[in-house]
């Protein structure tokens, strides 16, 4: 449970999620689950959560699923994203689903899928490749 | 002066601009520069801006440049961006600078630079290569 | 079985497709397989296949799982990709497998895995995340 | 001169940039250039050289670009890289342009823009962001 402690830690001193809204709903070695719900102040000019909110999701979902594969005494640095926007984000709230598909002692290659939940309807809008760097705490 | 107006309500329009604070500060056919100050509820967990409003910015800019070179009754989609991070996003505020690249009818290619500002001294943050699609409004 | 004449009568008008020895062995709506053998010729510095190589197997697999979604009187064009590499490319051959993950009238967004095969064993090399265009053929 | 001569000796290892006909010619601390001329055995369906060989001389110019600034006793691997194509690669010869845009220890981010060359006339065909790894050699 030591992994859960250090990512659960390092996310709640993530104001920027606070910002958003993001919680974190499930963490295992390797996979991270967080979750949005939609609000007005997300959105872009024509009422879908913004691209950059999504990203943020994805991003830091990608992040702690490598994250909880690192040792103690070190940090996750995002290194670079591509993210593919595959339908608008509409929805009561996005979920981030991210899994490590490459591990590494130095990176870690992540996939992150974000969907929209309406009801019991879930619909893809985003999917994400990253990659995550260890890095030594000074 | 009409692509200024078309743009500059557009950007109006996204509320998520008005909660991470981004401004724009220039616009010219294929260009758009925004700004974001730097405050605490936009950063992660070391106190350096979220990677996830860096791209918020970068993308928005990249958008607003390809969207100043599509005609009347058209509406700008990200398909794509990739993001590469260079160095924390730290300093007293963020400039993200976008330039079409590539300018189609339905597909522009766009670079879109951001940097942070402390004083006089200018550092690169990351730097994105997005597509934009250019949709007819219903 | 049209979509079917229709891609495999483009695969065999890419020259380079001979070039690298890069043969089809898969083809269903959404899907497509390549396959290419291992040869001095393809390699690299240390005697692993060039990204290059692997990347022009990944990005013609995408591209033929896209195409044959298209209607006919259309044609593929890449429009962009982004590959991570997640092994050293070391095999008796590589196989790549695309698939459409979001179909569009326009814009078609494909995964393309490949894989190296020893034996009976298989082991990831990289994955690509692509978008394709649909064309009216002039 | 030392980088001269470790990068060109790597260089002339690669068999497939003889496959596809790449020469070096030319090469400072953190800049590589290469050339192609056009043949048919390179082309994709419709005779415009191939995504893929394209890539493979972007990726490659990308990595010296790279190498050449990395300390003796250590080898370049690349890590990823996003590419747009903005334009059929259509000309006489191709030319691959590379520069570091961020140095670092273990990590250098490149941007690689590739150009088709007819007469004296320089057309875009693609532009490259890659990220590439220093790796101490055995």
């Amino acid at each position: 449970m030591e992994h859960q402690r250090r990512v659960r830690d390092s996310f709640d001193r993530q104001a920027f999620m606070t910002t958003i809204g993001a919680r974190m709903t499930g963490l295992e070695p390797g996979h991270c689950v967080l979750e949005m719900a939609s609000r007005p102040d997300l959105c872009q000019q024509n009422g879908f959560i913004h691209a950059g909110a999504t990203t943020a999701l994805a991003d830091t979902a990608a992040g702690y699923a490598a994250f909880s594969l690192m040792p103690p005494g070190t940090d996750v640095l995002t290194v670079e994203f591509k993210m593919n926007l595959l339908n608008p984000a509409k929805g009561e709230r996005l979920i981030a689903r991210a899994q490590v598909i490459k591990p590494g002692r130095t990176l870690m290659v992540v996939r992150s899928d974000v969907v929209a939940i309406t009801g019991t309807e879930e619909k893809p809008v985003a999917t994400m490749l990253a990659t995550m760097m260890c890095l030594k705490e000074a």
